[in-house]
């Protein structure tokens, strides 16, 4: 076993990403306070060829330097827009026939990895490091993801449960209806 | 839908969650450069409540004050311990039965959504954010995983990757051998 050379792992550019189909799959990424999380959740989205990320209310935008460090070029790859208001934005892409899915604990939060076909295609809605998703988001929302914790924890890192569920939900979508561009 | 209050969350102390029994899964994290990447890791620990966390190399501990701002409190009830050679270790713990997994792109890597339950128990070995898993670990290694990559990046931030990687191991553990101590 080795591992592979750069030569070897031969990467697409941001420019043939963009045009490549992607997983019917996108991010809402509401009032997340360190850039730092930003840069993550930009990183793991182009990874995980989402559609497109929205940033709304305060959350930070890839012109801010510091979100450079961690998303390391990725929101070059990753189409972003940003929006003051999520709720006007939410009810437009449940217009559109996206499911509206918050990544927050409620008393009907399911796991990420047992989500039928028919949720697709589907908007995850992360939140506040502190606060989580906000109450009004809640309450526009069709349904709730949320993680395990068998530990003293409630959650994990903003960026790190995105990451997780955002595999889950791609690996699901592909499992569903096969690689993006397939149907 | 609503989301859940603190008091009906109710999550278990660092003293109760230290006497669970534990997922059979450890974790070595050699040469990780940044302190809140062993934050995160030490938090997804907590949150997949993993045996132990071995942090070798220059790898920083839960004795550095950043380290508390990403790992919360969670360095409290993760079982770690230090060790500067992570050879000797993982040679140690391949002797006690485990096998060592690396998480590393390699010409062998298999998915983390498909492990069998002769893998466990398991050490998963992380490693430097820009390096990889050293090619000393990789040589050692009896096998290794990687995530699907599909955008422009040859990898995920380390913490995320860390987190998406022992939530799958973790799953699968549950559903070949149920919850930790149900035998």
């Amino acid at each position: 076993m080795r591992k592979l050379s750069w030569d070897e792992i031969n990467r697409p550019s941001p420019e043939d990403v963009q045009n490549f189909p992607k997983h019917p799959v996108r991010t809402v990424v509401h009032n997340v306070r360190s850039i730092h999380n930003v840069g993550s959740i930009i990183r793991s989205s182009d990874g995980a060829r989402v559609e497109h990320v929205h940033l709304t209310g305060y959350t930070g935008t890839p012109e801010h330097n510091d979100l450079h460090k961690t998303a390391l070029g990725a929101q070059d790859a990753v189409s972003w827009s940003h929006h003051e208001a999520p709720l006007p934005l939410l009810r437009s892409l449940r217009d559109e026939g996206y499911t509206i899915a918050a990544l927050e604990l409620t008393d009907h939060s399911s796991p990420t990895d047992q989500v039928s076909a028919e949720l697709y295609p589907l908007c995850l809605v992360v939140g506040n490091e502190v606060h989580g998703v906000s109450d009004e988001i809640i309450d526009l929302a069709d349904c709730a993801f949320a993680l395990p914790q068998y530990g003293t924890k409630i959650s994990l890192n903003v960026g790190v449960a995105y990451g997780i569920a955002i595999y889950d939900l791609i690996r699901q979508a592909r499992t569903h209806f096969g690689p993006p561009g397939a149907q």
